[in-house]
């Protein structure tokens, strides 16, 4: 059977670029609806400083109260050993480090280079308990271009994957941070990570800002990739793009691949239930999605 | 080297859902701005009954101020051969004759019957000269799915086009009229086409309705289609899924195959200034273009 899973970021990066704050109960409500539509794993927060990002001040709270909900793993963002080790005691134990390939990049969003993110990863790889050490998973942002320093080449992207493959982590996402991936850079970067570490898991996290992301998601999975990250709604912006949308809206994403008789478990009407309520309490966030603007084609099978 | 050929529907079908009266000037001022940008072929406007489609009552003066324009193919959509002998007399040559897969669709869409459409298509076919017959253009349109009847089956598809090509129309093109397509049904009827068809031109016609009609060129692509309609600024709507975007975007269009190395010949500097242009004319209408609202990634190359 064809498959895809779809790794669910609303709670995540669909709220970290809001100004407002979304009330503590509304974020565990949100989690909890999402893994009622059917997300087997989703990303509620990060265990980053308040000063960094405000909106994430209560993610302990929020990881205590949806820990244990049952069929669905919830993950965390963890951009030192100190949020790790936070992420843990709250009953996460998905755990998904960061950096970015671009150097200017990660200092404009972690204050420190890359090979300075490495070393932090590395103290994380070796303060986890085994299971922890073996989800872990990492992120290489601005894979596919970086808004500071234009383009990223496949060869820093692979460098990159083999410094973070030497640690054992098995779990490696690339992401398209700002939406410059086209399908040509898709395959090339993907296929390459392929051949080169096929031991690894790779997944994708792209941002629909130049309308591509259902399209880059399409040649990801032509060349193998099985796990995708996306936003209900599309919930979340680009700080570099104004105006534009942001990650992928997972309806979206999950109408494609359904449509295309690949399975994601995920329950659309359930899921554009979830887009509804989401613009009901955030009528100020733009849901980007289009099939919540158009509907569920119910005529079609 | 690797090319497509993007063709721009704005003046037709971006308008004609367009509930204002665009005025004439402007309709020539937007073709001749198109033009500009690079389009090769631009779709003018119907030559249908003024009680039909009010939009284009004043297309023969349209045609005609735009027949000559140097370095673009200007073409036009004919109902019927009354259509296609005025679109002659102003001076198009390129016509385009269209009729729905679906028998619900072509009489809400043209009040007659599938073979009621085909015996004008062999009317037409008999009263054109030569080359406006070589250069005619058959759209089929619901090739994915109609709002009234659901799925469209590939068999339905390959009749159509079966008896189109006996007529010994050249160039058809399948129409996702209502946003219906995905990936694999897009590869499954275009495949069957080409396998079927060899001496046919086939030809895209994708809407965006539920964001995945870049996904959809690209598997077109992937299978040898390199004749794609599309409209500036995604300009118009669909009427069975109001707010919805209508025609992919030609500048999102052209980005993604710029983007991947393939050419098409088109400005994407000069097509987002249309787009402006369009954005201040058009205030009550919704450009639905990604590219439009993110902007060039001038940092990537």
């Amino acid at each position: 059977m064809k498959e895809v899973k779809i790794i669910e970021v609303a709670p995540r990066d669909g709220l970290q670029n809001l100004q407002a704050f979304v009330p503590t109960d509304k974020k565990i409500a949100l989690i909890k609806k999402l893994a009622h539509a059917g997300a087997p794993e989703i990303q509620i927060g990060s265990f980053v400083a308040p000063q960094a990002i405000s909106q994430f001040r209560d993610v302990r709270e929020v990881a205590r109260s949806v820990h244990r909900l049952r069929g669905v793993v919830p993950s965390a963002l963890v951009p030192n050993r100190r949020g790790a080790e936070a992420a843990l005691a709250c009953g996460i134990s998905r755990l998904i480090f960061f950096f970015s390939v671009s150097s200017k990049h990660n200092y404009a969003n972690v204050k420190q280079s890359p090979p300075d993110s490495l070393k932090e990863l590395r103290l994380i790889c070796r303060s986890l308990p085994a299971d922890a050490a073996e989800s872990l998973r990492v992120d290489l942002a601005t894979a596919f271009g970086c808004p500071f320093s234009g383009n990223v080449t496949t060869a820093a992207v692979l460098r990159a994957v083999e410094k973070v493959a030497t640690l054992g982590v098995r779990k490696i996402t690339l992401c398209d941070t700002v939406g410059f991936g086209n399908p040509r850079t898709v395959e090339e970067k993907f296929s390459e990570c392929f051949r080169l570490f096929p031991e690894i898991q790779f997944g994708a996290h792209f941002h629909n800002t130049r309308g591509l992301a259902p399209a880059n998601a399409l040649r990801a999975y032509d060349i193998g990739v099985r796990s995708f990250d996306s936003s209900a709604g599309g919930l979340g912006g680009c700080p570099y793009a104004p105006g534009s949308s942001g990650n992928i809206a997972t309806e979206d994403m999950v109408f494609m691949f359904e449509s295309m008789g690949i399975k994601t478990g995920m329950d659309l009407k359930k899921l554009l239930k979830v887009c509804d309520w989401l613009q009901k309490i955030l009528p100020q966030a733009k849901l980007s999605g289009a099939l919540f603007a158009a509907g569920l084609p119910d005529r079609i099978r």
